[in-house]
């Protein structure tokens, strides 16, 4: 940014900026690295629920997407976004309202990992991934598990298995590139033997499908793989900071906030961002450095050393020094503006219903809408 | 609930659900604790942000409320609502809106600790309570700081000295009546004693307000208060019943769920209500009794024994026995509902935009907007 505050005052704190030159060059990084893998990146869109940020991915035109919500199907598919995977197993309730968006020309694929789904999806006439547990993390099978075919075989008999999808979410309790190219390799292995595992069996498995932030940057070989799938690569932020995904010079989420009060004898500075603004998430807790709900920032984004938001509550943050750090505190007065990083972009951006976006070239900003619900 | 699956069939999943009848037995006990204790209940709508809600509160009528956002303010001023206490330090650049909604006729007062504000206040025209600090928990002038008169005369000498106000936010980290009683009294008498030092150098203080919902329910005197304030009480919520302030029978806000898969290795069931539905708040885990991100009860609301969402994702929830319980997991297949009640209310229900409303005497579903936003 060109100026210290552009046009803050015309906004009401706290408010989630988003830097536009930061977002396209990590937007540009992942791009690069499918390329080179030789893969179809499929961005989750997760993380961003936006139009806007979806039409910055592939150049100004649509693509392949990966969602969360049958909300964000639907609005991405009335964006023009017709390749689309919801990444939550299906629950039968919801086949009708996938049936729908098909009917209206959207190629919605969903994932499961049971029978009772695969009955209900193969019925419906559903296209499905079957979901592989990479890592011991959250749902799937394992890749040699015996249902892993007898599941394809109610798919496939259906004309609606697609393929394969694993999630390493493992990947982000480990630290730096080699740690997670490990995890890369485990997902690729997971996947590309459960699609060989179907493919033995006489089944047809076109897509095979991975992916995590951590995962997706640090792959170095991806043979047997179709697709990649990352989300909060887009914004980053000091989760994937910590474990060495990015710097924090590449985060392009922040809160802006206003100092509101100050308790000097507790060394205290008090801010309009609570946790309603910055989410509850306290995902660098278990990290190497614990950045509170935050680290601080002066309103042109630059990093105030060893600030942190120390504590929050629902309106009201706590900003002060970082455990073990010498003062003194800067001085900071009422209606003093800064800017928090969040540990986590996925849990900040949903607390905001629109981006406040920082264009570098111009100094000038514009709003972008951002939606929630399922 | 007559029925288990009142109309659950047409809800998405994760849904917000609120137990009207329950609620309207938690709104009566404290309007009748305010009523026996003879002071002014003036309702926290930070909890609610709803209008449907806020109705509930003075049979059918409007009344005196307290809020966190300037977005809250205007939406209730819109509904009718003209006595308004914005709780939350003012910040100078925030004025015109407030003095926008006090020239449409809403009595909005605003709260404030430093001559800064004091000043800024003072310009604008706008009535203020000081903050004062009753348990070192956040904002406030300790009752005996001098600063207190020096603000008190700034105010005052400009015709917008309302009074003073406490929040004993610690009385949430200790459990019992007894315990909450003491806070109570603590909070009592670190506003009285401020508003006799106000008094006492010729300043009016007509407002003396208090209140948490802990120590509202806790308070057995007070003498020299004139206004109660309280916000989760609506709703209450696990942190509430951990702390002895309400039973699991009390808490009125649940979410609804569909089981979407398992992994019996691990004794895990599937859900698809994970952080983006229950918000990150993990506040019980500091209580003697950890709930993870919630209890499971059935489609019915009946608690299941043992049985707490033990991890979550954003759009994945993962249930589990509590550490150290005997199993087995009961049968949940594919498909079943379930019900999760909140650690936080007010946390839970800010990550959802409607409160489906279950009616006990007819068995009917209403949907109540709910807003955010600043």
């Amino acid at each position: 940014m060109r100026q210290d505050q552009p046009g803050f005052d015309d906004l009401m704190t706290p408010s989630l900026l988003l830097d536009a030159a930061k977002m396209a060059r990590n937007i540009e990084r992942l791009t690069a690295q499918a390329r080179r893998l030789g893969v179809t990146l499929r961005p989750h869109l997760k993380t961003a629920k936006s139009i806007n940020v979806a039409r910055c991915l592939f150049g100004g035109e649509t693509g392949p997407i990966t969602v969360s919500t049958l909300a964000e199907a639907e609005a991405f598919h009335a964006a023009g976004y017709a390749d689309i995977l919801y990444a939550v197993g299906i629950a039968p309730q919801k086949l009708t309202r996938v049936q729908k968006l098909r009917a209206m020309g959207c190629d919605l694929v969903v994932i499961l990992d049971s029978q009772a789904q695969a009955k209900a999806v193969a019925e419906a006439g559903v296209p499905a991934l079957i979901e592989i547990d990479s890592d011991g993390h959250r749902g799937g099978l394992l890749s040699d598990d015996p249902a892993l075919v007898e599941i394809g075989r109610i798919l496939h008999a259906n004309g609606v298995l697609r393929g394969v999808m694993t999630h390493a979410g493992e990947s982000y309790t480990v630290r730096g590139k080699a740690a997670h190219a490990k995890f890369a390799e485990q997902e690729r292995l997971a996947a590309v033997d459960a699609a060989d595992a179907l493919r033995n069996a006489g089944l047809c498995c076109s897509v095979v499908s991975v992916g995590s932030t951590p995962t997706a940057h640090a792959a170095r070989d991806l043979s047997g793989v179709t697709e990649l799938r990352a989300g909060v690569y887009m914004f980053f932020d000091l989760v994937m900071t910590g474990i060495d995904v990015c710097s924090i010079d590449d985060i392009a989420l922040s809160v802006l906030t206003t100092v509101i009060g100050h308790q000097p004898a507790r060394g205290w500075v008090m801010i309009d961002a609570g946790w309603m603004a910055m989410s509850r998430d306290r995902g660098t807790a278990a990290q190497d450095v614990d950045q509170g709900f935050g680290i601080v920032c002066d309103a042109s984004g630059r990093v105030m050393e060893d600030l942190i938001v120390s504590a929050a509550n629902q309106e009201h943050g706590i900003v002060a020094l970082r455990p073990g750090a010498e003062g003194p505190l800067p001085d900071l007065p009422v209606g003093t503006y800064l800017r928090i990083l969040p540990n986590h972009a996925c849990a900040t951006a949903a607390q905001h219903d629109r981006y406040n976006v920082l264009h570098a070239q111009n100094g000038h900003m514009e709003t972008w809408h951002r939606f929630g619900g399922w």
